[in-house]
């Protein structure tokens, strides 16, 4: 042991804290004049995104917003949303862009968890929005984005706040700020997903963890400068797998698309030569069911990263016939976004595409930015054998997890218990080190690509006083990947229609999550008196019905 | 300020120190029977190279090498050497990889200072490294590397220890050791630069470092999956830009070359169908001045990056000839190799041939993964006017800058003093924000890709008795870059002749830093009594000289 290699210290030349905020400064810098991002007839340069960003964070600066201090965000894919992902990590602040499809009761639960000190959000959500604040004190400084592109174009849509979101740039400086990181540790962002328990629980992301998620993308998926990137995936969703900020590493051309349609996701793809773009299976469907009149025809190659269920060979072979190649990917809001990818080997080029669709549905392996990835035992995490057919639970260990959960120790404790963050997924190992998801141990159904606790379901449902039992499951469903089915058993002597408790839950729950389909009767159940969900879900999915 | 997010600290689920070891255990598992190596007729996969690294690191602690110790090599592109990039972190202890073209004299500088506890040498170099050893006190434990491609083949050269290399990796433990850093912070490689003054420093890396620019190259490049990589480059030098990391990171094949010829060049990339290579400029020039009888036709698309002297346009237009792209690097040892890259700007395509060419004869922008770049007052530290006239010094501050020199703390706070690598290359700032070097403040000259201290050479001459003062320059030439000429001014009544100087050199250098051509007569000088070394320089370069 030579101790002088001990002896030269970290200073300010040679550690600077990993920050995805040099991506864009360095975007400002060597590529001032390319073009950042198109939303309509909106385009800006990356000098003019860098901009606006600085602004922004200058204005928030002004308004007492400092390091550690939430903002708020609900907004589509829009520019304001872009570069929020920017301007309020470089005022030291947290961005907590929310799902823009959820219901006032839930977005007040968040603004109230999160204690966001502003939020900024765009017009189309104002009657949400403005339930949403009902009840806050203190309440946050509200900002409205009147998109130009929005459904009622700037200044036309209800507001809420006292200024807009360009008039609120115009009081940051004229150079702005640009403050980084004292630490990498430092939160940049703040997500919260609907977990295990319907208690919406805020998952904390670092810088240091933006900046390598940022970097694995590109490296995942063999990225080449300047990509042309289409905003299908939702940027409130674990903003954007972080493609945000690889976007900006790779000086790249950000497409915005306010609402997802074929339509739009053919034009865009066709005026704009879109390289890449992320997205649940619903796109995909969007994109190989497109009618004649959607299609616009292209001819150059298209990247689609997708998540959430494995793609099924029909629908590789569709795409692939469009030009499109796809790369699945698995994660958690926990691991900010995607974590686990399926790489593909080139022995499997020789293989028939059934065969090929078989080994592409599977999660695979580590993201080179997360250190260890393992299916073990529960309770001891043990390795299981990679067998392909043991089951286990899905770990994961790198820099690329969580800080943890806003507030709750408890839950961050058993996150990640033993060393190990503990999905909560469970699954089989293959002999070659390739991971498979079987099931979710929580239950969550996916829909459409948005996470939906089937206990924040039940939850709904018990609050009708007729409800004595309640269980929801995932139906698997073409368009939506799976849909929320409810069984539930009346109290004695009580009487509900099945359509008077769907719109029980419509009136107590974002739209999406109401079941789709209730069956009155009573459940099945353990002899220990639980409800037996896995006979529910072969009821659900039997093949006649619903 | 929400106190809460400062309340989730850092645990082993979620924090891990970087290292590029992760690469190479990523590489093993995921593509374990993909080629990793080639070397003539070995050829490896990655689960065959990570098995090697293993072994050679369970050997290396079962010698008492552990954290901190220091492990000298001597070899020149062969597996072996890529494996120690690995194998020795993976004990904990810090790679030394020495200039093979290093007299013994500094050899022995080098082991001495760097205090190392083995030295892996190839037998190609016996006959210098036994002079190297003459003295040490203790000694190292000595390992002959008998490399079956070399000049003797297995166990025919001259061997100085008491094992060879495979015996040596049979005393590890049959699946090895592979240890990870206790903290990214933890040295990983020790590079000596002849650097400004003749003395060799130690240039210390660590495993962050070396993570990063791995990463840097494959984001600077955008490299794809499974590259082929020619190892033209030695990874001596800088640990090759830190490419033995970036070749596992993307589980590419890296093909090995003993000794440099245009025609083991033209036959590794039609044979093996490289993609990447990288080198000096002579490595251009072999490229395209090989003869019909040294070249082989391929039809795929090869990229090379190069650095230590502009690419000028009749090179890039032969080499695009050729189909090799060319990328210009910039950086130094402290910086691990490429810091600095000349971006093509999508402009430029429009651009004539010459024009393109003085573009990318600048040295560039920063690296992604460094974060600041500047040319400044040397004095001051203030940046220089972009307006491409001013000159400055080059300034750099970020991951990718070295730990800093081994042992010797004034060297490394001059070099970090005000918070800013000091690079003691001279520039200017380009209005786009691009530098370009214009003189080195340290007469540092490059020769065939290797630095030589001009005041280490210097330092020879003065040695011989009949010199009263020396100054040696850079030269330009065709071949090598820049070759050493001195001028020499003999002591009164002395008498020596250039040959037998350049015989004196000989004797007390390694061969390519002796002065190719040593003009005798009365140096220029200030009123100071400074010798006026720009005179010098235009006087070996100017059209009529030697």
């Amino acid at each position: 042991m030579d101790e002088r290699y001990d002896q030269l210290p970290a200073n300010p030349a040679n550690y600077v804290p990993l920050s995805p905020l040099t991506f864009l400064s360095r975007a400002a810098q060597v590529h001032p004049d390319r073009t950042a991002i198109i939303h309509g007839r909106i385009e800006r340069t990356w000098s003019g995104v860098s901009h606006r960003a600085r602004r922004l964070a200058s204005a928030l600066c002004a308004h007492g917003v400092g390091r550690g201090d939430t903002v708020a965000i609900i907004a589509p894919n829009i520019p304001e949303l872009y570069e929020a992902h920017f301007g309020v990590p470089m005022a030291g602040a947290v961005l907590n862009a929310i799902n823009t499809r959820l219901d006032a009761k839930t977005i007040n639960v968040i603004l109230r968890h999160g204690r966001a000190k502003v939020l900024l959000t765009d017009t189309e959500y104002a009657e949400t929005v403005r339930q949403a604040l009902v009840g806050l004190d203190p309440k946050p400084l509200v900002i409205d984005i009147c998109d130009p592109e929005g459904p009622w174009g700037t200044g036309e849509g209800e507001v809420l706040g006292e200024t807009d979101y360009e008039a609120f740039l115009e009081q940051g400086a004229p150079d702005g700020l640009d403050e980084r990181p004292a630490n990498e540790w430092q939160a940049i962002a703040l997500n919260y997903t609907s977990g295990t328990t319907g208690v919406p629980k805020g998952v904390v992301y670092h810088h240091r963890g933006a900046y390598l998620n940022a970097m694995g993308n590109i490296v995942v998926w063999a990225m080449p400068h300047h990509p042309v990137y289409l905003w299908t995936l939702p940027m409130f969703h674990c903003n954007g797998w972080c493609f945000p900020w690889t976007i900006a590493a790779l000086a790249g051309t950000n497409i915005c698309l306010r609402q997802i349609t074929a339509e739009a996701i053919y034009k865009a793809i066709a005026t704009h030569k879109v390289t890449h773009l992320c997205g649940a299976p619903i796109i995909m469907q969007m994109i190989t069911n497109a009618t004649d009149r959607e299609r616009q025809s292209f001819d150059h190659k298209v990247a689609m990263m997708t998540a959430a269920a494995p793609p099924p060979s029909a629908v590789l072979a569709a795409m692939a016939d469009q030009g499109i190649a796809v790369t699945h990917v698995y994660g958690l809001t926990e691991c900010y976004g995607p974590g686990v990818v399926c790489d593909w080997q080139g022995a499997w080029d020789e293989l028939p595409a059934e065969a090929q669709a078989q080994r592409q549905a599977r999660q695979g392996v580590a993201y080179p930015v997360m250190e260890r990835l393992m299916v073990g035992d529960p309770e001891t995490l043990e390795p299981v054998p990679q067998d392909g057919d043991t089951m286990g639970e899905v770990f994961m260990r790198g820099n690329i997890l969580m800080k943890g959960y806003l507030g709750n120790q408890a839950a961050t404790d058993a996150a990640f218990a033993g060393g190990w963050f503990h999905t909560g997924d469970l699954g089989v190992w293959h002999a070659d080190g390739y991971i498979e998801l079987k099931d979710r141990s929580k239950d969550i159904i996916i829909s459409g690509g948005e996470n939906i606790s089937s206990i924040e379901v039940e939850a709904a449902l018990y609050q009708h006083p007729a409800v004595a039992l309640a269980a929801v499951v995932a139906k698997k469903d073409e368009k939506w990947g799976e849909t929320p089915w409810a069984f539930v058993e009346l109290k004695p002597e009580a009487s509900a229609t099945e359509s008077e408790l769907i719109e029980h839950c419509r009136a107590n729950l974002a739209h999406y999550k109401c079941p789709k389909h209730i069956v009155l009767g009573p459940l099945p159940k353990t002899s220990t008196g639980k409800t037996q969900k896995y006979l529910l879900r072969e009821q659900a999915n039997a093949p006649n019905a619903g």
